[in-house]
């Protein structure tokens, strides 16, 4: 320990077991979440250097932490390891020329929106979670969101970072480029790695010109079946910037919180932005109505009016605060092709009622990625192995369906023993391979999207 | 031989030296090209797999070749491996419902964008050669075009691909969704290997709704400062659907092959389109020609006639082939960030009087990637040589302006000397434990990214 706070600076190494609490989970409370032996503050490369040689050198684990806001555990603290956090490295520089950002990953998303927007320049992704997200997060499991529908995910974003890996070397991967194929396309591989392959240090982000302010629509539908069915034709006909879900029980507990005036009765509820010129997203919604319309929804409005829109997309964000009140919640990330969203929100509805736990169901819709909330009694310690059940069961269906256990939120501690099925173990294999190759010690997040004991040390 | 013949078939092993020899190169022509024992011609991931395990087992190269319309000598043979030629696997199937495309790898681009037209759909990537390059390649390569500027290159449409490992496994890899972060990006890692990890037997691509009529502006300028001025202007403030560059020796190579008026005095010639709704479209060009009016363009024109557009395209297109007429042609691929590129125009220019050896200069100059072309007597060996001297200048300036020695070509065999300096050795490392982990034997397109030299058989 003396080493470790010799190298990086006193200031830096936190060893105060109170202040360490606030470190050792990430908001998926994972009850499993193990005791560091110290958190590092870096405030520059050279300190993510200095803890990761420190942890090479004594085998010690290493679990980087952007802001903590991941829902799958992947940040959880490990017994006896370090918790690295990119808290305090968050620099931001934005080249108009280039439209680039190069960026620390301490930085929030929303200061990297915010910075862009100066520059009339947008940074697209957009978790629900932007305000208090870390860039390097967003990298680290490539994060998703509301815009992605038309503008893709993190990666579509990311053209170049600094890692460092296993070994305490810092590599620069990528560059400015949209396009360079020189060599594996390493950049793309440390994107979604979860912190498993080295700590990003900084990343190189693309910007494209400000979004031009979107219309709004919103409509209700009686019957899930009609709402999952207005989703696919929208979705095989048309191309909204955002599409998100919103299911009865999430419904209710949002307009508990907000009294906006959200229909209670509603089976669901569809959240609709077109962003393109003027007369062309006037004919989008207008279509969009008439499909509503077409698939029985009960009640369809639409706004250009810029703050309207934003209270009803805080709603929309509100969803996962607001179903909390009713309970812990255990958080699903599952993703299905389009066509079989209808059967996935039709089974969670049978699992629910199963395991006899209740699951709100938000979803970026948009693209087949929902998110189910199981909402457990805290007291009820029966009910919490049934929502244990559950949380399977909705993966186990997903895969069925041709699906992906994790959209967006990463693997992390709490998917782990379900990714076999998810990707085959050929796959799994080839993963394991990279892993392996690049963290021999399997020091760098241990336990994190791959079991601890699919590694032996020193292999 | 027999073995390989008893398992994939005899009609599929090609063994006829004539034969065979039409498939020793791609379109670099590379010299060194090796003489295979076989060319195999799949017409199933089965054969794939049989012949890579035929191959496995007695550590044997395997080169996979899609339609040969590389420009770096990637599917060069090697003596005493096989080609594995993908050109019989073309099946292409379109699902409007999920807007993607399962295309088997020996599909030509140009059917793929057929097909999915058949749907209102599109395909965007745009390689001049999509005509005569399969997707097989494309995604091997990672393959640019001209839509690149705005719609982005292969990899940012492939969402899945099923690939045959070097052990003769075959994995599916992602799936048909936008967001999946279950396991490492395997798939991203692929895109672009050029068939040194394994043999992509199927790929699922996205699609998007068709693109709208575009409209295009030509504009010629007496100065190159000016031109490259220009389009820093028009990249740095706008997102054109093509920024294409084309310098006065190329002016006149098409000019004399196609008559079609060019003006033979201009330094540069600058093709742009945009794609945005009409009005909207309208604005963007009058806002570009006014710009290329600020940087003293000699002349500018534009035109939403579709006739008229497609011929000053199929003259960009026929650049390579143009130039091609009057000698040996080395074709460079280098990209630099777009604030370099005249730096970089003009040290070619340097590089090409110091070694005395003609380079025409064509870009996809939206994105910052140029495609030098040396010209080369055949007869004259001393100029051979220095070409060879000037290949290896302009990678080095690129790279010494912070870019890369290939944008979209890939490595192959003719930049793999180079790779070391455009990456650094950091990162060149640790492209090679990948390759180790994924292909220990070295069986899967030796020499081609990486030196033979980095491997040790059964290391
Ligand atoms: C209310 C709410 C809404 C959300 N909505 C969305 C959403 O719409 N879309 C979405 O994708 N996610 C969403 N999330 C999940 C979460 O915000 C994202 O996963 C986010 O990207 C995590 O960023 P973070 O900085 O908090 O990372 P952390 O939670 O600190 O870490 C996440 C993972 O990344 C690794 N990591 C962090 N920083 C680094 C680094 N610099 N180098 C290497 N590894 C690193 C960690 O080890 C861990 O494995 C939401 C979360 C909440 C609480
Ligand atoms: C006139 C002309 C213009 C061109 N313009 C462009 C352009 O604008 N943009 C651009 O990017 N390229 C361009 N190219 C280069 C070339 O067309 C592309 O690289 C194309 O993607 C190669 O496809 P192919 O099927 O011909 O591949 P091949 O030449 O057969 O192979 C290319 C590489 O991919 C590997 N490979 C092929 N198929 C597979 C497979 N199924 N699995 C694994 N590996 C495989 C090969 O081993 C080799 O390394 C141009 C070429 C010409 C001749």
């Amino acid at each position: 320990m003396q080493e470790l706070i010799a190298t990086v600076g006193e200031g830096k190494v936190v060893t105060n077991p109170a202040t360490i609490d606030n470190y050792r989970r990430d908001r998926a409370n994972d009850p499993d979440a193990g005791t560091p032996i110290a958190v590092v503050r870096a405030t520059s490369s050279e300190d993510v250097q200095a803890a990761i040689r420190f942890a090479a050198s004594h085998a010690i684990p290493v679990v980087a932490r952007g802001a903590g806001s991941g829902l799958s555990g992947g940040s959880s603290a490990v017994d006896g390891g370090i918790i690295l956090s990119l808290e305090n490295m968050r620099d931001i520089i934005i080249d108009p020329l280039t439209r680039t950002a190069v960026v620390q990953p301490g930085a929030l998303n929303a200061e990297v929106k915010a910075a862009a927007a100066e520059h009339g320049l947008w940074y697209p992704p957009d978790p629900s979670s932007f305000e208090f997200c870390s860039i390097g997060g967003n990298v680290a499991t490539n994060a998703g969101g509301l815009c992605c529908v038309k503008y893709g995910v993190t990666a579509d974003y990311v053209l170049g970072m600094k890692v460092v890996l296993a070994d305490g070397r810092q590599v620069q991967l990528g560059g400015t480029q949209v396009k360079d194929v020189a060599g594996l396309n390493l950049t793309q591989l440390f994107i979604g790695s979860e912190g498993t392959l080295g700590v990003i240090t900084e990343a190189t982000l693309r910007l494209v010109p400000a979004q031009r302010p979107p219309t709004t629509l919103v409509a209700t539908f009686s019957s899930l079946d009609d709402a999952t069915d207005a989703i696919l034709a929208v979705t095989s006909t048309m191309r909204p910037s955002m599409l998100e879900f919103m299911d009865n029980y999430t419904i209710n507990a949002v307009e508990d919180l907000t009294r906006m005036g959200l229909e209670r009765e509603a089976a669901a509820m569809l959240i609709v932005q077109s962003d393109e010129p003027a007369e062309l997203a006037a004919q989008e919604i207008e279509q969009i109505q008439a499909l509503c319309h077409r698939y029985d929804a009960t009640d369809v409005f639409h706004t250009s009016d810029a703050e309207e829109a934003e209270a009803i997309i805080v709603a929309r964000r509100m969803a996962i605060p607001a179903v909390e009140q009713n309970g812990t919640l255990l958080l699903e990330d599952v993703g299905v092709p389009l066509p079989q969203l209808g059967e996935l929100v039709r089974g969670i509805d049978e699992i629910s009622q199963l395991r006899d736990v209740p699951i709100a169901v938000i979803a970026h819709a948009g693209d087949g990625n929902t998110h189910p909330l199981l909402v457990v009694d805290p007291t009820d310690a029966e009910q919490q192995q049934r929502a244990q059940r559950a949380y399977g069961d909705v993966m186990d269906l997903a895969v069925q369906l041709g699906g992906t256990i994790t959209g967006e939120h990463g693997v992390g501690r709490l998917k782990q023993p379900w990714l076999v099925n998810s990707i085959g173990e050929d796959a799994l294999e080839l993963n394991h391979r990279i892993k392996r190759a690049l963290d021999p010690q399997n020091i760098l997040n241990p336990g994190a999207v791959f079991a601890p004991t699919d590694f032996v040390a020193n292999e």
